[in-house]
């Protein structure tokens, strides 16, 4: 499987082109092509911006047109900021995403093409391409290099990983509390209320008590967080004799 | 309907302020709270930086402490790199911008928390909020504080944005043609075959017919592009004689 390449066509600061490799590390991408870079190459800006990303820096390509840049790859998306006169499918980053990840499950190869950061990509250079990629944004639009380098990096790679969209993080030491740690957490809170005379007049009792019940459910309670509120409740109980008389 | 607020926690550049509120700007967010940031406020670097986006730098507050940031929102989010000690749900940016849609559509208030530039948000800053947003990324993970206010931002507009994920961009001028001229332009293709042989074997004609139909089914044509290959067809079928016989 391969990861997109990202294409810079006619990258004028190496500065850029440093950021642009460490925001496509960020996502897993590695393969990075010029097209007639405006400055000598090796570029020492790219390499004092690319800290972390110097591998990609180092194992970029050059080309001296745009049709070298692109011949083996079976599919290329242009990133455009506005529409153009040609008439293309236009995908949104995440329709892109699943589709660079879906051909590159069958070992297709794909590219993502940036132009220059004064003027983009130029008709000629989006007519080689198989569709356009355009950022949806509010009116105001001024996206860098890097910045639409990574956006699309991260949906490429948003496509295929398997993040739950929600999880609840806790250390390796914690788990989930089970239902029994948790019925002996509501039955400890319950006496004690009783005892206080909280749960008063008795018909209140049934609704105070399931309310009570949903609201610790719904923080998903692990088993250390259930003994710290029994040591809660425990300290609640005896604390008003302290200091003075325990 | 309020759009997220974007607080940042002592952050430490100017310049990285002014790049958040371009960043911010492009997804349609304009609330900017800043928390103890380290140099003064309103901060010349900062304004340089956010051409395009001066109004947010403008009207962004200051407070003292975090607590006050956040005082009058509903929702909070906090925005970290990697796992922490104390157990929170930790949202996708995805899950996180369908959150912040659903919530502002209700008329709460939210907030998106950032920590500073060189050490993140602390475990006392986290135990604000109510949930953790993490980027999903490759092992390499070096986002920088206007990157992430991009992802996040980008996420939290994606998440009410009707684009299209594909649609195809044509100008004003042309519209996507009826079957009834797609059929004469089929009839003036083949015929045309016939003519000249190309169709043949007779029993490979209506095959070959439908191949070519379905590839220009999927090119999805405008009106202007039909009549544009039937010119291409007359243009070669009277073409051998040009110019010696014309």
């Amino acid at each position: 499987m391969h990861p997109p390449a990202v294409i810079l066509s006619r990258p004028q600061l190496g500065e850029n082109i440093g950021a642009a490799a460490r925001a496509m590390k960020n996502f897993g991408l590695s393969d990075l092509r010029l097209v007639s870079p405006r400055d000598d190459w090796p570029n020492e800006k790219a390499t004092a911006m690319a800290t972390g990303a110097l591998d990609i820096v180092e194992r970029a390509r050059v080309f001296d047109d745009l049709r070298s840049a692109l011949a083996d790859l079976n599919w290329v998306y242009a990133t455009t900021g506005r529409a153009r006169g040609v008439t293309k499918p236009v995908l949104t980053p995440s329709a892109a995403g699943e589709r660079l990840r879906q051909a590159s499950l069958l070992g297709e190869k794909c590219g993502i093409l940036f132009g220059n950061e004064r003027s983009g990509l130029d008709n000629d250079e989006v007519s080689l391409a198989d569709a356009v990629i355009t950022v949806p944004t509010a009116e105001f639009s001024s996206l860098n290099l890097a910045q639409a380098v990574l956006l699309i990096g991260y949906e490429s790679f948003r496509a295929g990983n398997p993040t739950r969209p929600v999880r609840l993080d806790h250390g390796p030491l914690a788990r989930k509390a089970t239902r029994q740690e948790l019925f002996l957490f509501f039955d400890h809170l319950e006496s004690e209320l009783v005892r206080a005379g909280f749960l008063y007049p008795p018909d209140m009792k049934p609704p105070m008590i399931r309310n009570l019940r949903a609201l610790f459910n719904r923080a998903e309670l692990t088993d250390q967080e259930v003994r710290t509120l029994r040591g809660v409740i425990a300290a609640l109980v005896k604390g008003k004799r302290w200091p003075a008389e325990d």
